[in-house]
């Protein structure tokens, strides 16, 4: 708790100072005013979370947090729990999405066992994945809940302990998730924490039918309403109905704030983390930079919430990290156009009458 | 004339053997069907584009053709003519947008005088840009033809003469455009291929406000009923309220389409071109990918009209091909999905129940 509460008082917000002057310099820039719209708004905050109008972002790592979900038991999700274990070995190999975006982004993927029910304990001593593994799986939140609160925290300090331990090789972060059943948790943090009807945000994960969603949403609701979690307590929410995975995520996107690094927000499951982070820090907000607009219904509520728009609609619904990872290059480019074009003057060009 | 001809009599669709291949592959990937949306349709389209189901996208070109147009003399734009020139200046020293957009996507910029009211003949002499220039500029269409038949035909012809000579060095195309005053005759020129009032497709440009607008709509009306273009002959519409450089791209965009090459359209100006390029040759659609959602609403007009959805909305209104680099990000990552990813199969991953 320690280390959450020290995290969370340590987020400060954008550097004003040094927004304003980035501002000054992308307005002189040899264009119409504002030509390149949203990677110049993206720019200011780059310069804002960093606190510099030569942002670096050139290395770059995306976390994958991966965790199991006893709500699988309540027959929520097209594909098996086992999958959870089989697509981190394919993380790990090289084959999967989100590596293969990663690397045409340039980013490293670091996969992270925040509660996966298998043993991967031999990946970890290889080195391949970092393991905070809080439990193997959450508890059938339709049951009871699915975690205990002391879980629900030492999964949060987890997320930020892997920014600690990134942070010295990283300059721009992105989240992943991995965790097969997580849109049901992702849809019950949402549904609390925005306080809307649970079937306004849930959707068909990996390909619900529609007999299969009214399932889901069934399930969702008689869960939510035997959890009862408090909207107003975020920890609450997590132990209730929440995954170790998207606490991680949350914790991540946390412990990235406090560091002044930016962190792209992925889909619908880091979207749901990156709302409870917005909530135990409101501060953490002006470090999120929000990908791509899911499929997920819930995603785009949570987004609303957060009060950003997201930069790319590419009809994604996989996870991974694969929106961040796309949306890097975006990032990139903002900060190109902050640090290496040229103003009027600079460059000797006429301005408009 | 024989040139074109010959160009649009070789353009023929993309390769559906192929195609239906990259799908078999496509539907097999680790992640639920589908689950990377609209890439996974670009991947479809480069497989059938570059009839291989492992295209390469790996040697990137950004064309930027330049002209000038007489209409600035009518009072459209809020820049100087003389901007053309600077900004060409600009491209060639690597401090425009373009330039700093193309090198975050590992891009080169080729810039070719179509026809700038300037000389620019050592930069060309020196071999930092094309020149394929038709003449000093356009006439102004407010009062008589922007150009001869002939000259919109060798206009044609010279933007397919770019393609040929970059194809050796180029897997993937990317439009763009520079000419103070080409929103003008682009408006004019999607009213009269789309059949649409000359008010719905005209937008601010670099900037202009209510009243300046107003003016602006006003002087290409008169100028539209003035000129009376074909809709039913590119050729007249190019000559009578066109442009060089939009003649260019047009001829670029037929020239990568007989190469079976794929190339992205930028923004507005690229979308006119295009537009033009798909009524020489209607199966030229199938070599274009569509960049960005403009600004400028003439824009969403002419995409509409050929039938493509734009990969990516970021509010930019600049050209010069920057939407264009920033696709090409995706474009990699559409192959890299299609060349580089595992089936559930080859990973050993169980598939959905």
């Amino acid at each position: 708790m320690n280390l959450l509460n020290k995290t969370i008082n340590s987020i400060a917000g954008q550097n004003e100072t040094v927004r304003a002057q980035a501002k000054e310099r992308l307005d002189q820039l040899i264009m119409p005013h504002w030509a390149l719209g949203r990677l110049m708004d993206l720019a200011l905050d780059l310069a804002g979370i960093c606190g510099s109008i030569r942002p670096s972002v050139e290395r770059k790592t995306i976390v994958v947090m991966a965790g199991d979900h006893g709500i699988t038991d309540a027959g929520i999700s097209l594909f098996p729990k086992e999958v959870t274990v089989e697509m981190v070995r394919g993380f790990v190999n090289g084959v999967a999405g989100i590596n293969v975006l990663a690397r045409q982004a340039g980013a490293d993927v670091k996969v992270v066992d925040m509660g996966i029910a298998g043993d991967l304990s031999i990946l970890a001593a290889e080195g391949n994945i970092l393991d905070r593994k809080i439990a193997s799986g959450t508890n059938n939140f339709a049951e009871k809940p699915a975690m205990s609160r002391d879980q629900a925290v030492r999964a949060l300090e987890a997320g930020i302990s892997v920014a600690q331990e990134l942070a010295d090789s990283t300059d721009l972060f992105g989240t992943g998730d991995m965790g097969i059943g997580n849109t049901s948790p992702s849809s019950a943090i949402v549904a609390t924490l925005c306080q809307l009807p649970i079937a306004d945000v849930v959707g068909r994960g990996t390909g619900l039918d529609d007999a299969q969603l009214v399932h889901k949403i069934d399930v969702l609701e008689k869960a939510l309403s035997r959890n009862n979690p408090d909207p107003a307590d975020p920890i609450d929410v997590i132990s209730k109905v929440g995954g170790f995975e998207i606490a991680g995520i949350a914790g991540l996107v946390l412990g990235a704030a406090a560091l002044k690094k930016p962190i792209i927000i992925d889909g619908f499951i880091s979207t749901a983390g990156a709302l409870l982070a917005g909530r135990l820090a409101p501060k953490s907000k002006e470090y999120m930079i929000a990908a791509h607009r899911s499929v997920e219904k819930g995603q785009v509520a949570a987004l609303a919430d957060l009060g950003k728009e997201p930069l790319l609609d590419l009809q994604f619904r996989l996870g991974e990290g694969t929106g961040a990872a796309v949306a890097m290059n975006l990032v990139e480019g903002a900060v190109a156009i902050l640090t290496e074009m040229a103003t009027f003057s600079e460059a000797a060009v006429s301005e408009a009458k």
